[in-house]
């Protein structure tokens, strides 16, 4: 470690850009000054240890992705990238927190599945992460142990409106678990899709003989998103509790956030890449044939699925980040290789495991929508990293380029190219990629975590292990 | 001028707070840099030629105030501030920066106008200014005269839906107005009431005998603030022209905005602190009778009106300062005294000039509100500060605390206690003031402009001449 | 029996007035007739047997109570009224039929449960009868049971979405119903309050020692039929079923069945004289202490609760009943006597059995909504019997005076008066009125079912076992 | 005249259907009656001078078109059909009461407007008809003559929010009109289309070189007809009068009325069959050139115009008709040659006379609405006749069947078919139709005005001279 500066810049915030330096003293930033860093007389440049060249280039705060599942557990397998594999590729693709999901499984207590959380994550870390908790059984024991999740530095939780017999939480717990997140200052996070129902169309549409990975999407209907999106907020207003709902990708859900928002309420959502740029109509192939492609559909199955482009759900979604109506764009990174693991469900889409690997594009892919114009700049930086930070008390440590901060910076070259894929930039452990041919015209170019050089000149300088634990306080975003 | 270092503050932006000492440099901030003021081994603190101690105190971007009328000709008499006494209670009062709306009067040239308000400011003002123009007669010469005014470094415009014979543009001209604004980039600003409906009501009343100032708000109506705010959107919507609606003060208007932003559309809102604060019922007295004291509601008289607490419209424009459906505070000061103007309207609701004195106040009637948890600190700061520049092409130099901004710093102190009323704080020309007695629990500790310390130790260092013409880009705030 | 004229009366239907004769011949009316029933020379009044003079009165459709719980087990006691004493005080309120409920318990078979219904109301009913099918415990069985309810004149069935572990099902149950519905072309009707949510806030309210009635309104918010109502019709929506919504008494709960119907949806709802005319402030006595009265507060315990009339619930219900976002007023009777009954939940108001009794006043309390000019003459008559008979596939044979129709005649005199109370109208089998001081500018003066006068000159000529079953058709009312 | 008997029909009403026979006494239905038409022994159906077999049949009120344009003069000519050939091609449809608009023209007095309206139509018409009265221009004299018209039968009006320069009414007019018609009952009737801007883009289009009948229809943007909508509703929500908005055509205008009418406001929105079944891309032709068919187009062109199909508005019209959030299908008949008229306008758009011809199409073609399911047959009875008739104050004579009405008949035969076209079924006095090609399965069989037979056996039995003028009675549709 010791001194670097990013010079020659320019520095983007949410809510604006400045042409400045960047400088940095051990792990933090201790100045933004003009540009040519001297102060005074004083010339700074030539004090610093090293020198990032930032010329005709965005310097940004590092990405975080609030939203990952390393290691996750689910349908008998476990996501395929480890906290090593996964942060890694994090930091190839401009990331440098997570936030990944602590698993209380039913009928475990909340501290074990906790500690197997640091267990795994423990000094495998190529980036910082933190933990949401996982409430996979609400009883007196979860909500007792709700109660030190804060001291523990995890700030949020999330609950499952879908997935009975796995996460699901039934209305009673919900407001249980809500009544005691207002208390406690937690975040209430929402997997909002109507789970029950959405087993009884799953169950008659393989019963029907449609099994494909097709059919995932049919049977968790738009309306079953946008019933639980609505009856998460109404639980959340009647407890006093703010509500994060997950990976939204249905436009009626979006229009029940807005119309939350409209009256005053602490509701946000996030949505995923996925989201914007995919569609059901993927999985149907160039035929219009659900039955198209022996399986290949399987590795766009995720929940909440993807949706019809014809129903103009990515549009509105896009639409959303713009409202701020959606705040975030995660990416719900769930990773599953085709091999030994999308493929218990060949023959039934039900065992598919859900997930798809985005982590390494989020910041790319975004970006894209700079390029063409969907966000502005600002709101790039404000989706992937400010508004993250603000939403899960990070905002200060992160999030931001500010003295006192941690020098977790991009930079990010507009005159760059990206292109992704398996044999390209993919460093995710998966054997496939759901955005194999998508080119972005942009680049990550230097990735700094806490004064350390992960990324530059197109190699990785990183290690497992740096990656620190993050204490979260409270969110920082309520109105 | 010289060097200047803000020590030992907390600075607050529209995102978040961070602690920092802000390095000033001739006119502008040159750096943000960690508390102590010491970078690789280099003091600066002990280089510079002015310390600011904010210990304890937030450091904000100075206040700017983006709808005010100085010397504004208007119902036979003219606003009672000039620029000079204007402006300088702005310093007063922690605004830096003003924009104020240069008069194309009906039949008179837009250029002349201009010219006229040029020559009104120029060397006269305390803090820096920039023009609005308003556009008082939509005809084929002041389209062409549009065209000019963003090299003249006014990006925004006025229109009147009010007002019938005066400023008034009928549906036609503001087509016309908004379809050259949507090809030139300006933004336009929408006084947005049915005039002709208001008149024959006005009228009726009139001739009824109901004389007094409370009936100035029973005439203009919400129905028709919320009309004419449709119908502005409306015709936006239609040529593609982003809007602006000036001083909305019905909870009704705030729906129209809600929706239309839902919608994804560039509407914006501006509300002022008597449309969060005071009501109708102040015209009514303590008795509630409408002919109460002796013409003592003239005061607040103002257009659009103050509207009735009993249908919640204060508490719609504070909600919609949270949801972002109103993105701005702003003033609308425009002074009459009572003797000789308002009183030109004794008898005759009608006659009385339209005005409300409050550009000394708007900071710390804000802030306020931080103390009552309507908003939040930074949005307090977004609200006065940066919105105001990135909505009217100012940010960078104005509206941020970083490097390359002109170092316009006011230094609040949350432990201060300000009182308002004409015998204590008031520096506005005005004999009376419509927030006698109003109580904030904060204050106004240090004002800098440029560099320039302007108000320090309770007492005036600014002078007339100070300000400058700001020169504004386009818009930057769409989406 | 045999013929019968009801001659001079003013002959009111949904859409408008006529002056007419009514002219009947045996159970059925052969004719609608000029005034004076002469027809090309034909004297017709002086041929039939009895004649009832209406000068001066409205002559309408006999009412249909669509809403009725006769004998109903609940909370370990029965409803106190049998089908005679609760069809006899129907009769002298000017309704001449009912819909009741037969429930299937769980556990039950659905014949059973209708059997035993039938086995209740064979031979004991003074005025026509139906039954909807309660559906109290969705499985293979009960679906398939559902198949044969068509044939046996039960076109409607209901399920509950409170009351866990008694009525309740589950999302995943009232999917596969509603998809049974809409095959068979069945009225889902829905009891829409989330029953889990209120269990919690129920108990954590006793916990408290908030046991009074009052608190049973607390634990029943409207957030939870609000919530209960949109999760109704996005159930409704996926499977194409039509959906009714009984006893609505939120106003929230109307903007969501507003909304779906603004969509186009078949979507419909209920509601209740008590939602109308009382409120959540009557359980609280004149002090506003919910511990007031002694238990006096549980006559008015039922479910959905009565609405805090601050809240604005009551004028909501009327204007939804303007605007047909509430296309019926049933009574939902559910008498349940002071004694050993709702005093079994003295100390727990959650033991309290649910239900008002209304059946004898829903006309004359409807009435007084014309007279007080809530609704009109027509509405009356539309929301009272014309469309309960279209909703539930009677139209036709009821809810009409025209020829071919029943004879079911109500003969009401606006100039009449009708006082409600214990000592004064009251017929039904109960020791106490809901409705005691109520004051009617209205009576019922006559009462006809099937052409035999039930009531008239203030005196009952009706007898038990003259209602009839009524086999019912589909649904009459869809779009 | 005489007595007649229509026989063996199933008669339907806004709210069901019933086998019955109707019989007619001179110009009054005297009774409906059983089938068979046999009373208490007493054989009507022998003492007969006519019997109209209406086995198979629907026995229906005689259609009622509130909308027509008799000899108007627009745009330099005069609409092509007079009283006798407009009337008379209404009554081969089976519309046996219309309701033209009397013009007051600027400048002149509402009494010679309406003088001359009487000597057009006096003893000229072969149907029933009333009239609306345009207010060309609101001033004290026009507003004075409001308040005999209800005296004159006449108690609705018309002002135009279009047309500037002809008989435009600008918003302080229009409130001063509301008014006045709040105050006497009067129904406020509006062309809501915001003219001024719509002169903007039509000239703006016309300099373009886009002059074909197309550009009409681009030049009355959805957007224009949407805010002048909600800017009646609000004129009329500030004055409390009655809103009808006349030949409303854009999806977004209906969404309007819907939200209004959720609020509960007396707004009231009639479309025609032009905008149920045609659309903008019919000017287009089958290439998609605005260019297309020289000339052909403006058979087409009417205001509001015909509107895209794409953007779903003609399914908006029915799901509005079916939702009640429309109430009427009028037809706004205002019928222009194409030579000498239409031809006006070839090479400039707006020198096209506005006008389509339906009037003796519009109960066929809105019967295809119920072939095709997207209206019940009462409906269609509602729309076309029962609404209508209580609408403006014709129920009781108008607008149903039952004694005491008008014996205006019409028997509809399901099993007959009819083809519309110049050489078909068209009596209308132009030399096109704007419905050449449509083919109706159903047929107007019989149609009976005050007891005379007008048409039957496919011959015309009536003459001009046999309609008399409907004094009207006050709206009986308020709620």
């Amino acid at each position: 470690m010791g001194t670097l500066l990013v010079r020659g810049g320019t520095v983007v915030s949410a809510s604006g850009r400045t042409e400045a330096d960047v400088l940095v003293d051990g792990e933090r930033i201790v100045a933004v000054l003009q540009p040519g860093s001297t102060l005074l007389g004083h010339d700074l440049a030539s004090s610093v240890d090293t020198v990032v060249d930032a010329t005709g280039k965005y310097v940004i705060p590092g990405g975080i992705d609030a939203h990952t599942h390393m290691e996750l557990p689910f349908g008998g397998t476990n996501a395929s990238d480890t906290f090593e594999t996964g942060t890694t590729a994090a930091a190839w693709g401009g990331t440098t927190s997570i936030i990944d999901f602590a698993v209380q499984k039913t009928g475990e207590a909340v501290e074990t599945g906790l500690a197997a959380w640091h267990e795994k994550a423990g000094g495998n870390c190529a980036v910082d992460y933190g933990f949401h908790q996982i409430i996979g059984g609400v009883d007196e024991q979860s909500l007792k142990a709700m109660e030190t999740l804060v001291d523990e530095g995890i700030t949020s939780y999330k609950l499952f409106m879908a997935y009975p017999g796995v996460f699901y939480s039934d209305d009673a717990q919900i407001l249980k678990a809500m009544q005691k997140a207002a208390d406690l200052g937690l975040m209430t996070m929402m997997h909002a899709e109507n789970g029950p129902a959405i087993d009884v169309l799953a169950e008659q549409l393989y019963n029907q003989g449609k099994t494909t990975p097709y059919f995932h999407g049919i049977a968790r209907a738009w309306q079953l998103e946008e019933e639980a999106t609505h009856r998460a907020i109404m639980l959340a207003d009647l407890t006093g509790a703010p509500l994060y709902v997950v990976h939204v990708s249905a436009k009626q859900a979006v229009e029940q956030l807005a119309a939350a928002r409209d009256r005053g309420k602490n509701v946000f959502g996030e949505t995923c890449p996925q989201y914007l740029y995919l569609s059901l109509e993927e999985q149907l192939g160039a035929t219009g044939d659900p039955t198209w492609g022996d399986f290949e559909g399987a590795k766009w199955v995720c929940s909440t699925p993807l949706r019809s482009r014809a129903e103009g759900h990515q549009d509105a979604m896009w639409q959303g980040l713009r409202t701020n109506d959606l705040q975030m764009v995660s990416t719900d990174h769930c990773p599953f290789c085709m091999k030994d693991q999308k493929e218990l469900g060949r023959g039934d889409f039900r065992a598919i495991p859900n997930g798809i690997g985005s982590i390494e594009h989020r910041m790319d892919l975004l970006y894209q929508g700079v390029v063409t114009g969907e966000i502005t700049l600002e709101r790039w930086v404000e989706l992937t990293s400010t508004t993250p930070a603000r939403m899960f008390g990070l905002y200060g440590t992160k999030g931001v380029i500010a003295p006192g901060a941690d020098a977790d910076i991009v930079v990010y070259d507009p005159a760059g190219h990206t292109s992704i894929g398996l044999e390209k930039t993919h460093h995710m452990n998966m054997d496939h990629s759901a955005w194999e041919g998508f080119e972005i015209d942009g680049h990550v170019d230097v990735v700094i975590s806490r004064g350390d050089v992960l990324v530059s000149d197109g190699a990785f300088h990183g290690r497992a292990g740096h990656g620190r634990f993050l204490k979260r306080g409270l969110t920082q975003y309520l109105t």
